[in-house]
């Protein structure tokens, strides 16, 4: 039996993360890594799906809160680059250039800040005209000097990024805020991906940026991973770009600007190591191109007569709203449960002689492997019903291992002992404004650790000195080690 | 008033379409032709909504006749371009390439037969595994040398593309077929765009295929444009790429190979040559980012109620799956109602202090502009019933139009006629097969048109002598001005 074939799955995530992870991907068809350029993939129709309906969401609650989408070019001139200095400075090493063709100098997208607001600068004239809040979905490049890992760090990944532009500070401010509770809502409530939004030290934010808001979370060996970030931009762009409206006094004024970047492809990573099982994929309901599969059992002469059935039960799941498919393949029954556990779909049904006989189906709920027994008439209101509280026990679970991630530590030693425990150490610290200072050195040279900054959704009041130099401490800080 | 506020449209499609349409791509913010690329546009939200609704339905027609989606990289190695010698001739000349970061020579895609097939090489092993149908959205790159027009021709334009691979040349030429078929289905009577499937020439074969089915539609100045096109690549691909599979009998064989490439960007031009008018967009409803906008109609002191009772409205509309929307600017009504004509939203619905009293509001229909009343409690209903004869509409007439736009010409100077006619010649012809042959140089030469090629969807019979040469003709041909 090739590779390819094996149906069990059995690889201890906890024991075995990186091996578990590597594996999953390939056996449950996320993606393939085989593709012959460094740091690039191929999603397979799987992983495709599945991001379909993550972008499908964030994509809605974008929406819903005024952003409109729209297509940029995927190719920005040498000179869009060079016109907000920190900027340039931070993406140029990882910068995809075109072969010049002509005059003009082109880059690969490492993200759109560039491409968008000199548009912006033509677009906006008045108060009238903002806020301005678009976003799009994209892929983007970058030339990725360290390790590559699949979904999580790739020379070209495919995000949503959303670029507003407002008339006061208050105004970009809150929506910075806003985007905070867009990432509690998308990727928290629906994917089950539990975060520390933290403010980002002084010295790590986003070139061109005011500050950053990293949202934080940890894989299975203890690696921590950013996921969505939101920028206030301030006036660094709209001052480069020139991006200046009139005010309802005629006043001429600089707009102030935010960004925010959901990398739906990275997010994926997260779904993936945050639920996941040893016996393979678990996908939460909402987001999960198949949600029900039905196994038919047949037995001599009674394959059309179950086909049959199961055609009936799927069209009416489909109706009602419930992603329904039937494995038809010529494949022993035990192989197809095996097979759809470990792709992580939530729920199975076997629907055989007895099943007909007695109008009754077995529901399988993947995480638990639990068994709940339901009449034919109340299975698509069984199945929804299941479905929300699949997703919650995902997302209470996910919630119990992050919390039980993060570790008060009282000095050097506590937080070295948390890294090792593969934890997020929190500790009491002088403070991340000062750029290279000795304790953040300590931090990230001796410890080869992150600072990640502190928490931007609550004032966390230090109470004692800074765990590193021992002198009076400004701030609650966060570190923890990455890949 | 800046240009940007001008409300109004009134420019003559018939007359002037070239004007009409640069001018209503920016006036309607279908896009915006400022970014500082040559070829490159940015697509505004009102086009990236009409964009993401045609996809949808693509995608739907795709995935009801077993297409699964996928992800694949933006980027090719030359080595994969290599391997099928027809493909990297035909493409060279148009491939912007990546500026070397190592050994790799890397293209960005103008298509991806090359990255999708070394991966079906490690896909497909047995028949088992066929057929192989896959498709991904995606944005391609070609350097296109000629003058580039907004949507029709552009350096990146936004495509879907399938590849689907098959045990038989029977099964791959039957999908052929069923391409035409999804091009009838989705082009043709969701988006209203007719167009004849043209088995191309051999001379103008897609690179790397067996033969090349177009779909040839017409611009309002008599250009023919080529809209999706479906290729037979026969064996060509598999023996380059070695994709093999064992049959049922163990004996291993070349698969059979077909793809197909629907440009959404350029099918957009289409829909808007073809249904807009005199005062602007026409939108299919099937399409229409928004079906129905309401207007409120302001009386002192009633804003709040006359809000309220729109707000119900929508709120009923949205429920019911009508695509509806309150236009709250501060404009004049008068205003509005141009501004969303020229938009092209099919229905509008005004709401005063009269339609809220005799709960009844009169329907404006976008193409006739005809008016028809409603009580409050059927006007979802009706807005259905309504949208449904909308768009039959829009496609009879776009029919119409087409129908009238292909004339039989029994001579050169009545070919010559229709052509400067602004139409498409049909005509008796010696041979489409015969590379460079005379008859062909006298077209593509003398007369500046292009040799469409012979209908794909019937046989139609010549009975008489080519009108180029007099010989005995094989075929009826077609032949157009293209840009």
């Amino acid at each position: 039996m090739a590779k390819e074939d094996k149906i069990t799955f059995k690889i201890s995530k906890e024991n075995s993360f990186s091996e578990w992870y590597s594996e999953i991907l390939s056996r449950a068809e996320i993606l393939d890594l085989r593709y012959n350029v460094k740091g690039f993939v191929v999603i397979r129709p799987w992983g495709a799906m599945i991001m379909e309906r993550m972008y499908k969401l964030y994509e809605e609650a974008l929406q819903s809160t005024g952003h409109k989408p729209c297509i940029f070019p995927a190719v920005i001139p040498e000179e869009n680059f060079k016109k907000e200095a920190g900027h340039i400075k931070g993406f140029k090493p990882e910068v995809f250039w075109l072969k010049e063709t002509g005059d003009e100098k082109l880059a690969l997208r490492p993200t759109s800040e560039t491409a968008f607001y000199q548009m912006y600068n033509l677009w906006i004239r008045s108060w009238r005209d903002l806020p301005l809040k678009l976003y799009q979905k994209a892929n983007v490049f970058r030339y990725e000097t360290k390790a590559t890992r699949p979904l999580i760090r790739g020379r070209e990944f495919w995000w949503i990024e959303a670029h507003n532009a407002f008339a006061t500070k208050e105004e970009a401010e809150k929506q910075v805020q806003e985007d905070i509770i867009m990432t509690e809502k998308v990727m928290h409530q629906s994917f089950g991906v539990p975060f520390l939004p933290m403010k980002r030290p002084h010295w790590d934010r986003f070139p061109g940026a005011d500050y950053t808001i990293g949202s934080d979370t940890i894989m299975p060996d203890g690696k921590i991973i950013q996921q969505p970030s939101t920028h206030l931009l301030g006036q660094h762009f709209s001052k480069a770009f020139d991006i200046k409206f009139k005010d309802k006094n005629e006043k001429e004024n600089y707009v102030w600007q935010t960004c925010y970047g959901p990398a739906i492809s990275r997010i994926l990573a997260s779904v993936i190591a945050f639920h996941g099982d040893d016996n393979g994929l678990i996908i939460p309901y909402a987001i999960s191109p198949i949600q029900l599969i039905i196994i038919p059992i047949f037995k001599k002469n009674n394959r059309t007569k179950i086909l049959n059935q199961a055609e009936k039960l799927k069209k009416e799941f489909l109706n009602s709203g419930i992603a329904a498919d039937i494995d038809t393949e010529n494949k022993r029954p035990g192989e197809k449960f095996f097979f759809w556990e470990m792709k992580g779909v939530p729920f199975r049904i076997e629907l055989g002689e007895q099943e007909l006989s007695k109008k009754e189906a077995c529901i399988f709920i993947r995480d638990t492997r639990e068994k709940v027994k339901c009449r034919f008439p109340q299975l698509h209101k069984k199945i929804k019903q299941l479905g929300n509280e699949f997703d919650i026990r995902l997302i209470k679970k996910a919630d119990a291992y992050f919390k039980k991630s993060i570790k008060d530590c009282k000095n050097k030693n506590e937080i070295k002992k948390a890294l090792s425990d593969k934890k997020i150490a929190r500790f009491h610290f002088c403070s991340v404004e000062e750029s290279g200072s000795k304790c953040a050195e300590f931090i990230e040279k001796e410890l080869q650790a992150r600072v990640m900054g502190i928490r931007a959704d609550k004032k966390e009041k230090p109470t004692g000195k800074c765990v590193i130099c021992g002198k009076k401490a400004n701030e609650i800080a966060y570190a923890g080690k990455s890949y």
